[in-house]
């Protein structure tokens, strides 16, 4: 899967692109299937609200789940980062974000990279997150807000907040915000399970809290570009992966071959 | 200002109306100029987020500030609800609902009758509120969702959280907002400033935090048929009312009177 030259001008230019209904219901549902059970998992890799209970985030479960490892590789997600990135990639990080209903909390106005650069030492830009719905995301269930073409600005000034949630981030400051917000405006793609969401990871966003009772579950592949790799190892491994080997990608019927394999 | 038959058989089919730019740019200026200097009162009436900084609501800005005091008694806002409640009507309560751009907090899952019949003694369901938004209010900012036709299920039990937020409130658990919302689906009315939001005081609402960087200002006045005034006075007077005069609407230009009487 490539993307088209309308879809490569509006990532240049906006810090993202939109791919609605990228993979099937049947698609999704093989993924879905395997949540409750990662969910309820007691390993470090999955990660709880301030209140001990609601998963926030569970890591790599791509180690651990065929499913998810099967997502990994999966050609609708690593050919566009490979075509955007001009290489070959590997998984730097790989989170199932939660954002349960009633209880999710927010996501800080961020940069993604301003967190790889400052923790894990990526000496460049060349990485960025591709995201796919496990849920339909709407208005109401916490969606992802962007800044467009905030991406522009370079890695700004960031603070390490580790007080607002129950994960450490670097986070802009209110002022930053609302300068790059003037100039921007903001957006939140929203499109049934199975979008497909495409970011540059020095575009700025945040994502409110899900207070509906509606689960807004989404899962992050972060993909680098191999002579990219990370150069310090402070946080865990399951957090920031140290295995820099190239992702080969599997064919595009993976999902369903395996739907089909536990069928049998 | 009378509602139409159309939007008399809205409000008794799924609980509110939405009356989209009801007030001028001008006449919401009158009341937006007036917002620094209330908010940076510190008075019992101003109440705060746990941060203890970020204006959360302003109470009561009617007894002392008169752009709020006309507004209390402006004929777009009491006809309508005169109306509605079929007579006449006293200010049982009066607020400014701040939700400060990135520091604005939620408002849990509530039925605003369930509050006033449990602290109030408020004998009938025979108030409501209307609310004039003072911002444009978006997807982003936090707007008010609503769960259609759940005002239909009279007062429901809910418990008192005195933890979630810096207010306490006569919350609805997850269960029975989640049972409502797969009957009635969740809207969320959105619009410039100087809309106006009329809903049943039995009708399930809540709004999320703002971490936008845009306020959210909404003025709320809840009216009550005289006959059927609060017997209980628990809370602040500057909360929930004692004075149950019939209020008198003043002219429909008596914010832009107030505009040109300061401007001489």
């Amino acid at each position: 899967m490539k993307l088209n030259q309308e879809q490569l001008e509006a990532f240049e230019r906006d810090g993202y692109v939109f791919l609605p209904e990228c993979f099937s219901r049947e698609e999704t549902k093989v993924l879905t299937d395997e949540l409750p059970g990662i969910f309820a998992q007691r390993r470090d890799e999955v990660w709880r609200e301030k209140d001990g209970e609601a998963v926030r985030t569970a890591f790599a479960a791509h180690t651990y789940n065929e499913a998810f490892r099967r997502l990994g590789a999966h050609p609708r997600l690593v050919e566009p980062v490979q075509q955007l990135l001009d290489g070959q990639v590997y998984m730097h990080q790989f989170k199932i974000n939660a954002k349960r209903a009633f209880d999710g909390d927010v996501w800080q106005w961020h940069q993604d990279y301003g967190t790889w650069a400052r923790d894990d030492l990526m000496p460049e830009p060349r990485a960025m997150n591709i995201a796919l719905f496990l849920d339909d995301v709407t208005e109401f269930n916490g969606p992802l807000m962007f800044i467009p073409r905030s991406h522009k600005a370079g890695v700004m000034e960031a603070g390490h907040d580790l007080e607002s949630t129950s994960y450490p981030l670097w986070t802009l400051d209110k002022a930053t915000v609302s300068r790059l917000a003037k100039d921007g405006g903001l957006v939140a793609p929203r499109g049934p399970a199975g979008s497909v969401l495409m970011f540059h990871c020095n575009l700025v966003h945040a994502s409110p809290g899900n207070i509906s009772p509606y689960d807004r579950t989404i899962v992050y592949l972060s993909l680098c570009e191999v002579n990219n790799h990370i150069r310090q190892f402070k946080r865990k491994e399951w957090i920031a992966h140290r295995d820099f080997t190239p992702i080969e990608a599997l064919n595009d019927d993976c999902l369903m071959e395996l739907a089909r394999e536990k069928a049998a």
